[in-house]
């Protein structure tokens, strides 16, 4: 077990909003966009990173990094997890994807925490941010970013 | 894309207690209970608010604020997806809402981290946090704040 | 509703890391391992405690920290919802234990964040931090322990 101590001297928090662009129904690799976007990161020996998506029909979670067919099989996995034609919806009025999104998105969770070690996300090798996107036309997204550490 | 830096001097780490009173099985909006329980919001630039839930069948969500139906659907598709009659269930000797509700207290989540921007929770316009109840009679429920920014 | 207030001057910001020994497929109570791990908790009145597993078929959940049926229920549910044998994964030459174990881990998540008051983990009285191995020989888990606070 090895252990790092910050100095507690100079806490930072730092802000930053990140829009993403459209992208179609599915689970998305979101890694780089992510850490271009909070370039402060690179200055904390000891700190956390959270995001935050501004919506309730997609979410953030982490997982498998390199294979496509991991991400499709999400796909598949929560699409018959959560079924567009269930007869017990009630709020349809949104389409059908709408409601089946919403609950996705809880369990998925609508934001993420993580460590930063050293000016980096402390991943491990196979870990990548996923953007997932539930809706079939979800639109452009907007995550709210929040970097705090020493 | 924009951003905020702010100042490195002034961390405030704020602890607060938040007793919320029984509500029946379902899913609650409590956005403005937990913003009121923490008045010091106010005074902070930019921030996360980590909210947790001191129990282990009931948890904590953001979701839809604005449909009652969609917090209905909720309800369905958890009781459909975690069925209290399940033929495996060992541990039935709280009732049979009691392993289920375990069962979806931890897909939902017992924390919820919010970010903070400006003195106010840095919200989408259509999320608000949700109390999931998933006992038949769970009673009050202990919360607990905690605010960090600066 | 109580509060506390911590002083503004003294944030501290810690990173450990703890490499937690292979287990069975199942879930297992590490609550203990886990504060032992990270003595720098009793030095907070107010503060955050961030665990993040750097796997992406194994989480971490808080959960009931007594019946250990409850934890074999935990299994039996994960186990049928999200099934080895499904026709629609592609993702299967790493075993049919794999593909299901990047679900169950995004399900669960694979971080958690904790309150700390006084001294010790915010938990609730049947709280615990749960290990969600779902890999049949899921290895030695590494995690990264975060604590901030004042």
């Amino acid at each position: 077990m090895r252990h790092r101590r910050a100095a507690s001297v100079a806490a930072v928090w730092i802000g930053r909003d990140l829009q993403l662009e459209p992208r179609r129904r599915g689970f998305h690799l979101i890694t780089s966009e992510v850490v271009e976007a909070i370039p402060e990161l690179s200055q904390l020996a000891v700190g956390l990173l959270h995001l935050q998506i501004q919506h309730t029909s997609a979410s953030l979670t982490l997982n498998e990094n390199a294979s496509p067919d991991v991400r499709a099989d999400f796909e598949s996995w929560f699409n018959r997890a959560v079924p567009e034609d269930a007869p017990y919806w009630r709020h349809t009025l949104e389409g059908p994807d709408d409601m089946p999104a919403h609950v996705k998105a809880s369990l998925l969770d609508p934001s993420l925490t993580l460590a930063v070690r050293d000016g980096r996300l402390a991943l491990g090798t196979w870990q990548g941010i996923y953007l997932c996107e539930h809706r079939d036309r979800g639109g452009s997204r907007s995550l709210v970013l929040t970097l705090a550490g020493a």
